[in-house]
């Protein structure tokens, strides 16, 4: 099997399945309880809060788990947005989750207002500069997308939403650049990130959200307080080691030459047949490629067969297949009908994906054909 | 160790690991994804769904997985008040997470009626239903009480609700009672049901919350549409997979006569030290006790030196040394402060319990002399 759909869900590692394996047999405890047994789980779970805060650059106070990004996106932007008579500004290019929160919202009667995309997936800086004013209250803005792979460059991007006004709240989904590229929340200058430990080889069901010091955010979940009352509900100990192993063997491992080789080959080898790629020239894991005269789902189909896995764009979004993002920077519905998404993670390598490219770009000529 | 904390959370069960080994090694792929393998996980998260739905009375799809129980309280009580000019109805043994969202719908200024109990932990009849009347849309009776072990007859108190008002949507917390009681959804007659994993032997991290068919709730997590739109965020497959393996495996091997002799032997052992039974005398996995002249915490802390788990009070509560639930049915502060709770699970056995009996005797026999 060649897996390039990373970007959806990647393999767990086998430090995540070690730190799991403890935690569901001898330390099974509720990290809550007061016994000594349940400290060693709950010193497990801080130690991982640590690990993590270590990597973000963060105090281990500003993290708080929750159950997936998701989550964590809801959070941020159902009691991060203060000022209901305020606005809000979101990148076009978000995610799923934080795209309906802001739907959710714009329901709800809030000002929100969409940022443009350029044609590279990024986002666009002067529309965003244009729609922030006195009134902002909450931005957010995805890091890498989990469409296209584009970067923005949020350390900018909150500098200067804070330069127009400093009071605004800023979020950013991680998801995607965590363990990556930098996400040093610091220089990052956001007030909230997100997180998921799934698409770094941690369990699924396990997410995080880096919450600045000074900002107080109401619970999503409450009850019974944990999470220094942000997330109530038992913490989830075998989601939250996982998190963090996964993490550090991520971060270890992850080439990126590697990773922009494997890229190049794919893109240099279909573009003769027409892809366009969708998105900048210097992303990385995730390629989106736009293939005219094909139906991406029966490419996706055949490649299947024969051991290729590959996606058709986020699988949050890969039942409905109009796409949001690649309409927004501007890609055609028949563009849209031939777009595949794929992606690469740490079991990847040169020989794998030479293969892989091999066998796309028969299928794709085989898919041709018989359109003709 | 001597664990005696069961209802805190559980052993993880051998069957339930083996279920999440296939999802974390081969067959790790996100649900949501359209390649064959995927189809396979979809598969496997669907039989979970199907296992548990046959063991509610429910219909597959009245079942949405969730995070935790306290997610799907929040969630009941967050989107199933839907009158927000009506009036809710809320047993004052509820778990923090029900209790604690009772609460903030207070604080919105919602009419939030919190019923009395009787002095063994179950719900008041009477004051139940003189609290419910034609503006009632919403009311919320623990099953199980995870304090006490009593047990709510919700089929008949559902039934007395609706005939009062037959448009009262009616949750029940059934986190204490499921794979230990019936637990027939249709029989209890309720709307909406609140399940928890780890209580059953299951991953934390997992819950779920079963919805009648016919009532529609908002979704309180939105974002790629996971669970029918329910509930978004990548399926938590090894939480949701290890849920039904080990319900399957609870059921299969739970002895209510056993667990009922482990109770009365322990309550045998402590009656001649004047321990008073906070429940009613029919309960079962449960057992909380006040005993006068000791500091609880000492005694946990005591017997934890010696290898015996035992628990004061739900974990969620047991860091605030008071307890609403005990306060509730007229304990006075001093027998709350001398207030254990020990609750058993499969691996106990009647010779494990008389050796911690026995412990347990001794210690308090101690602390009294130290306290002299």
């Amino acid at each position: 099997m060649i897996f390039l759909d990373n970007a959806s869900t990647t393999r767990v590692c086998q430090d995540a399945l070690e730190a799991m394996k403890e935690v569901c047999s001898d330390l099974y405890y509720n990290p809550s309880a007061l016994y000594g047994e349940a400290l060693k789980v709950k010193n497990l779970v801080e130690s991982a809060r640590r690990d993590i805060a270590a990597m973000l650059g963060a105090d281990e106070n500003e993290i708080y788990f929750t159950s997936c990004a998701t989550e964590s996106n809801n959070w941020a932007f159902d009691k991060g947005i203060k000022n209901k008579k305020g606005n809000i500004v979101v990148s076009s290019a978000e995610h799923a989750s934080g795209y309906e929160c802001a739907v959710a919202q714009k329901s709800k009667g809030i000002d929100v207002r969409f940022v443009k995309l350029n044609s590279d997936g990024t986002l666009n800086e002067e529309d965003l500069l244009s729609k922030v004013d006195e009134n902002t209250c909450f931005a957010s803005i995805i890091h890498c997308s989990n469409e296209t792979g584009a970067v923005n460059d949020i350390a900018r991007l909150s500098r200067k939403i804070k330069e127009i006004n400093s009071k605004t709240i800023v979020h950013s989904d991680g998801v995607q650049a965590f363990c990556k590229i930098s996400t040093k929340v610091k220089e990052l200058g956001v007030d909230m990130y997100s997180l998921s430990a799934h698409k770094v080889g941690g369990l699924k069901g396990s997410g995080l959200l880096y919450i600045k010091k000074g900002l107080f955010l109401a619970p999503l979940i409450s009850g019974g307080g944990q999470e220094r009352g942000g997330r109530s509900g038992t913490e989830n100990v075998p989601g939250i080691v996982s998190f963090a192993a996964a993490a550090k063997y991520f971060v270890a491992h992850y080439d990126i030459q590697k990773i922009k080789q494997m890229r190049e080959l794919i893109i240099s080898e279909l573009a003769p047949l027409g892809a366009i790629v969708n998105g900048p020239s210097d992303a990385h894991s995730i390629l989106s490629l736009s293939i005219l005269g094909i139906k991406a789902e029966i490419l996706q189909h055949m490649l299947s067969d024969k051991g290729i896995l590959i996606g058709l764009g986020s699988a949050c979004s890969s039942k409905a297949r109009s796409n949001r993002v690649l309409t927004a920077i501007g890609r055609s519905a028949k563009e849209i009908d031939g777009s595949i998404r794929i992606s690469f993670g740490l079991d990847n390598d040169l020989e794998q994906i030479k293969h892989a490219a091999s066998i796309i770009k028969n299928d794709i000529i085989t898919l041709r054909g018989n359109i003709r």
